[in-house]
């Protein structure tokens, strides 16, 4: 039999809006592309739309700058109400300049804004709002884990995807920043290669690249398909949150 | 339509050796499965089957290490012939200490050893060999995708991959070290979001996505599938090398 994967974008998600059920909105939009879930499917869905039916919406004309904001906005050349905004989501600052601001999230990441995003938010043209990360996108994706479980009747895995840039490389490309129901990080070591050695680094970000592979159908653009189903991989019995990606910043030669 | 991507690995590859004709390999293994390619079809390759089939490897029997070798080998823990290998594909050393040796390559990319690889590498049992990175993977993606067009009378792309480490985060994934017939980055600056602003930050790996998504397919502990087909994708009228994703020195925070 031929390897293969499907990917499959699940048509008709409307714009979310806090408080929607988002798991019910996925559910209506597989029903109507006539699909059911299988086993061992992944859904990969964007963290602007599990963001924005957690209500992480924040309105710039309710923050007051601190200091601190005010000086560093005028380092990165950004609005300080928003520089606020990524600082309350952020455990240190890891490198600053004009345009850029890269920062350890308080949930671990290292990512420029503190994954604080203004484009692609809805909101009327009076109010400029600032979309966060999900308060806790690992419990998140088990919520909408054992919601579609409930609902189909098999065993899924689920990843909250992000588009975050890389040192060294240019341009952004998707990473799991929640997981639930499939190993996040796949350890391979100490398994042999084709000629019995035993294999010396061979850890994959397992949700990494899936979440990159959805990407690619998702589209940046506009949020028409923020959810993708990734249909053909192996099952895995052991699962990791996508926290387990994190490198611990004391193995971690550059921060 | 439910938009929809398809990942296809091809069979049959058998274990390539120095010299090898890969693209008529690839063109077997595609015949075998009963499959054509088709306009738009980008066609993903592993790193390894293109270094043996350029000949790629380096004996280590036949290597005399340097003094500077020698001294980083003690450091990262490391056969000092190896390093010997390593440092003659590297530019410079970007970080190094126990276990661990990144470097740029000569050909600009960050990565861990140079890409130089030990393991899955065919030899007698009393021969050590070590699998450098293609001599030029843009042009090796180039002549690849010539060959596989020529045979099937359509437009494809070619992405070669490699697994590589991050900053940040744990566990490698699929990037393209080699690319032709796509645009490597997918630049979509300017275009407006769904709310009619600009988006701010979309240049988008492109290439990196597509690695990431067939890594997912060619597995890790063995070289069963180093051919992926992706089929799916938009058609794409710019083409830019996998040497575009790399951020200038003079642009990264992090070298």
């Amino acid at each position: 039999m031929t390897a293969s994967l499907q990917l499959i974008a699940v048509p008709g998600i409307p714009l979310v809006q806090p408080g929607d059920d988002l798991t019910g909105l996925i559910i209506a939009g597989i029903a109507t592309a006539g699909l059911v879930l299988q086993d061992h499917d992944v859904v990969v869905i964007a963290q602007k739309v599990v963001s924005k039916a957690e209500g992480r919406f924040v309105d710039l004309a309710t923050i007051e700058p601190s200091q601190r904001a005010e000086t560093l906005a005028r380092e990165v050349n950004k609005d300080p109400r928003l520089v606020e905004v990524i600082l309350a989501d952020a455990r240190r600052i890891v490198r600053s300049g004009r345009d850029v601001l890269i920062v350890e999230h308080r949930l671990g990441f290292v990512m420029a804004n503190a994954g604080v995003d203004q484009s692609n938010v809805a909101g009327p043209h009076d109010r400029q709002l600032a979309l966060m990360l999900p308060r806790d996108p690992d419990a998140s994706a088990a919520r909408l884990q054992e919601g579609l479980q409930r609902r189909f009747g098999c065993r899924i895995g689920v990843v909250i995807n992000d588009s975050l840039g890389r040192p060294w490389r240019l341009g952004t490309v998707g990473v799991a920043i929640g997981c639930a129901g499939l190993p996040a990080l796949l350890d391979l070591r100490g398994q042999p290669d084709l000629f019995g050695r035993k294999l010396q680094v061979t850890v994959i970000g397992y949700a990494d690249e899936i979440a990159a592979a959805a990407s690619l159908l998702m589209g940046q653009a506009d949020e028409a398909r923020p959810v993708v189903i990734v249909r053909g991989l192996p099952r895995q019995d052991r699962c990791l949150p996508a926290r387990s990606l994190i490198r611990p910043a004391g193995e971690d030669l550059f921060r």
